[in-house]
């Protein structure tokens, strides 16, 4: 009997673990199923947030930041609006020279490139949508960056997108065609050439070049969507690639009064090559090539779209340290409507440029050749005017590895230093975004800001006589570009 | 003893069941007090959403395409800012014979007009705001969409709105009236009519036919917060909707220094009619009309509000298969701040207008009279730079029916063919937003964009010789209007 | 035995309770896990959202609204873009009266300034965000509000920020110095005078007066984040507050070309006083102030950075009971690009201006001196076109008292009546935010826009004769600024 009531008790007993098994385990699941419903971009923005609050914020206040980041992935994004955290250096700095990769949401790497289009024969890489990133980028919402490389002889089909283009040709040289209704306007390019193509206009594109790279640096504004991006061509030999193949085949036959309308069905298609980069013959390329002037069908109208090179004015800035082009609307009208400025920084191996910055427009950087570094100084977060409590200003460092392709974003009133290696020179082409009236300031050297002080301004703030400060603020003769700090071993301390 | 240890056992055996019941009751209550928690409108979102998917989406692509609709039920808006996935159109189309509805989003019916005002004189219908319906009408956030019927000698009460309006009469006659501080202007209106009416000014309005409805089509810019509309009246009689009533009564006694203020607070007011609409004697309609000149008050200013008749100008295109009357801030300078263009497609039955695409605006249609259907090309999303991956440009047709009322969002670059029924003309307005710099291209037909390739852009695009391309697309000799293919019984194939 | 098997199943009872309990506690742990992440702004708002059901709506609406609520807590920001409830005036009232305190949205009190700088010597206070306090301001989510205060003799170090700030002085007197790339401007300032600081721009600031504070208001457009503000200083004293500290130190030695840098590490900097109010001494002031002209360093560029004040054209209105005066982009042009006008309203003790309403501006009220109240109309939420049904426009009181330093927001579109107490004037600054074309209404008095309708409009609104509604709105004689209504022991009815 006892050997009874023992099974039967030790029957329930099993049966309550069991159910003790199923109830845990349907609490976990709860969780595990709310992991699984989040997306992966999601969990990426989670893990860069962690890391950044494992970086930037004392002891005190990683609790609060952990809270920040759990916010994000339960989708309160009230928070999440505001600047984000910026990095201790050094701790970035270990991970970079482990990683080779910067976490600070100011630096965008190859693997920002979300959107790619390639072949043998060229490639164009589009930068994920900034507010993807961070929160901190809501002002440029609207603007996209891209990259457009194409091999020697290439051909781009035409194609449109839903976005005005500021293009620079950051190396080698072809020819550049826009369709209009009744009209058709090449220009050639070359390094150094600065060209629009408005949303909506069908543009084709040819590297004419025999031996060199075609490579295009493209800032993109939205009309659309904003930050969104649709791309339109007329197809490359397959046949899902065009739009009109989107249509019922009889709306397109009506449209084009034909009943047979081959040459967008190809029935050889396996065999074209796809993609939007094709080969093109020499005499293809010559016959297309040096055609300056615009071919006007009869009575049809002519618009001004050129080009204009950043080397037509003389620098800004130039000393053995480095040279500073520059490129606003009053130069060249076309850029006027997507208000963006064009600086073209060449700083010379072992110099620097800086400290300096722009009083209204965020400036984005793209590193078109060499090696170098830059730093930032970034108001911290948690006291400045954005949440509540008291404003101590203090300024945390932003810094990273430079290198051909990296793109950093640097705010408006933001402080900066771009430094080149001390092996190469380091070519940086920088858009200015919501550049309408802006100037940019240099905080050290000839022209620096605090050389106009009153001197009772100067004792005032510093505590110390104007003279002095004075002295130590003009001894640096040059303008903008500096020797370099020399640096043992590594790109920057 | 036994027994007795038995009967314990079973207690304890119901007391578990009972505990498992409670604790899995429990575990689910959590799951239906998140969805009671759900508003109305969010349900529907994601049902929209699922049934999205469903026409869209590949076996493969569902599951994630069903996450992204739940993400959106957890609120985590991150990933539904971007494109839609357009329709898979034969499946659209099963639902929409069944339904006579629309899943896609670009598509507005009557049920989407949330907001309505009416009584037996007349109604205002108001569209739901663009991005409750999705996120891809962020770009014309600012902007809503109305429809007005007044029925004849109907005087609607004088009101504002804080939103700039541009409004097309559709049909029959009218006066409208603005009022200043020191004066008011009159303009007579009718058919094809354009005018403005300023956010915040007030208006009234008759309808001084005795036969006609009067039809007002409205685009309207909200100026405060972006695309919510607020409407402010007077009073129709009934007191609450006036805002006078909404200060306190000696406030309003002080203002008018008046010890009765009778007029607001009329004894008799259940017996009069409520609402914006009143029937007018046809003497005070004779009274109010005609008045073309604005009535100056002494020393008053007088600033130009006038209308402009869509058809003063010739029209941009004419044939046997269509009309195509535009208008922009050349023409008329009052609609050049809230940056809208209008086009009237008056399409002759059995025929259709394009494939054409516009450059940067987006186009808002509105259905005025007749039936028909369209059908867009619209680039696939999950292989678009918004996201990750290859970009692999391919296209989906989005289509769906016509018919009077139906409001149709074509966004800007997208390729757009619009054809009239058989048996009807089909007569759309359509408003152009943010359009400065706007033009349109036709793809196919005299003076079609692809006419202007090089010979050698045509050989390397579609892989055939130059003649033959040209043989093709050069074979239409009509513009933009054409006639449409047959199609036997359904209104679109 | 018996004994044996009751004891087994005792333990089998003690366990299964503790499970229960176990169990119990992780489902519940599971609730608090989501509370203890809620950030304390976002309970904050929800509080202040269950306030206002509770004031506002009927007994129907108020388990939606707890709804509505509760899905602001779960992170589902989709439905609380709209309008925001308006208050029950007297539930408002009751609790006004016990706390001092407003929960409307559209008034914000000393506790809403979130973000506060101060040492003894001054103190610097900035409004939260707007859109931080309700989703109603995302039209003026780019602005922000500040008051600066500086004691007598106060100096305050170069600083700037990244956005546009025009700034009226409402007390006192001082000398504002903007520095550029190779100019420095001053300007005295006095009571009524306006002046803008452009995005960037280094500016510094001292309080001449040896008695009166110096009280600035603000409104900021920002240039980078919307809404959000960053501030940029070169130090106090404090190494940690110069954004030079956060370049490394061989940046800074290079760029300076100094091999040390002293002044920005004093080594006695724990004897300065920190913050950015430094006490000047009556030689630096004298020598500071009084420089109306622009110092130029040679061949340097000046630009036109004046003041205006706002006495300086005749009023708009005035008569015994009040005094308006106005400023637009027409006298300063300085402000056409940041989009704001100014009114500056001083309301005689017991009278009281309005009511009126901005036909575009949303209209940001600050309360310089004296104590007050106003009233404003506001569409009830859910009868307007934001959401489903019928609109059915009925309008409720927002109401609250004013004094020094209240900060109210009055939405285009929206009628307004501001009255001063019977026992103090009451100054009100207007800063008219998207003003361009903006105009005001009176809606009682001398040219309100009722006496500009056409008498059959008249009649067919109100359903009176023309003749009586005359007499009744033509009886007030004053313009805008009335007698206010006797109010016994309240600020307001």
């Amino acid at each position: 009997m006892v050997v009874k009531g023992t099974k039967i008790c030790v029957v329930f007993f099993l049966l309550f673990v069991a159910v003790f098994a199923t109830v845990s385990f349907a609490l976990s699941d709860r969780h595990d199923v709310m992991f699984a419903e989040e997306e992966q971009d999601v969990r990426k923005m989670v893990e860069e947030c962690h890391q950044s609050c494992q970086g930037s914020q004392g002891e005190q206040q990683r609790p609060q930041c952990f809270q920040t980041c759990m916010q994000k992935r339960l989708g309160d994004r009230g928070t999440s609006r505001g600047r984000g955290d910026p990095r201790r250096p050094e701790r970035t700095r270990r991970t970079d020279r482990q990683q080779h990769q910067s976490n600070t949401p100011y630096v965008f790497e190859d693997r920002h490139f979300t959107a790619r289009l390639e072949n043998e024969h060229g490639n164009v890489r589009v930068l994920q949508k900034f507010t993807d990133r961070s929160e901190l980028f809501q002002g440029i919402e609207k603007y996209r960056v891209a990259f457009l490389e194409a091999e020697p002889q290439t051909f781009v089909v035409p194609n449109h997108w839903d976005a005005d283009a500021l293009i620079f040709v950051a190396n080698g040289q072809g020819t550049i065609t826009l369709i209009e209704e009744n009209s058709r306007q090449s220009n050639n390019i070359k390094r150094g050439d600065l060209f629009r193509v408005p949303a909506g206009i069908p543009a084709y594109l040819i590297n004419t070049d025999s031996n060199e790279r075609l490579v295009l640096a493209k800032i993109l504004h939205s009309v659309s969507v904003p930050g969104d991006l649709q791309f339109f061509s007329m197809g490359d030999g397959n046949p899902e690639s065009s739009f009109y193949n989107a249509f019922s085949k009889e709306v397109i036959q009506a449209a084009f009064d034909a009943s047979s309308f081959t040459f967008l069905y190809p029935k050889i298609h396996k065999f074209r090559k796809q993609g939007i980069f094709k080969k093109a013959t020499e005499e293809q390329i010559r016959s297309m090539a040096g055609k300056e002037e615009s071919r006007i069908w009869p009575f049809g109208e002519r618009k001004e779209r050129g080009t204009h090179s950043i080397y037509k004015k003389e620098p800004s800035v130039a000393n053995e340290n480095g040279v500073l082009h520059e490129v606003d609307s009053d130069d060249f009208p076309d850029i006027r409507d997507i208000n963006v400025a064009i600086s073209l920084f060449n700083i010379t191996r072992g110099s620097m440029a800086g400290p300096f910055y722009n009083t209204k427009a965020t400036q984005v950087l793209m590193v078109t050749n060499g090696i170098g570094s830059f730093e930032m100084a970034c108001p911290h977060l948690s006291n400045q005017a954005t949440r509540g409590g008291e404003i101590n200003p203090t300024y945390e460092r932003v810094s990273s590895e430079l290198r051909q392709g990296t793109v950093v974003v640097i705010p408006a009133g933001h402080p900066v230093v771009i430094e080149a290696s001390g092996e190469e020179n380091l070519e940086v082409i920088g858009f200015g975004l919501n550049s309408d009236k802006n100037e940019w300031f240099a905080l050290a050297g000839r022209d620096n800001v605090v050389s106009q002080w009153e001197d009772e301004a100067m004792e005032l703030t510093f505590g110390y006589p104007a003279s002095e400060v004075k002295r130590v603020i003009e001894k640096q003769s040059k303008k903008l570009f500096f020797k370099a700090p020399v640096r043992g071993g590594r790109a920057f301390a």
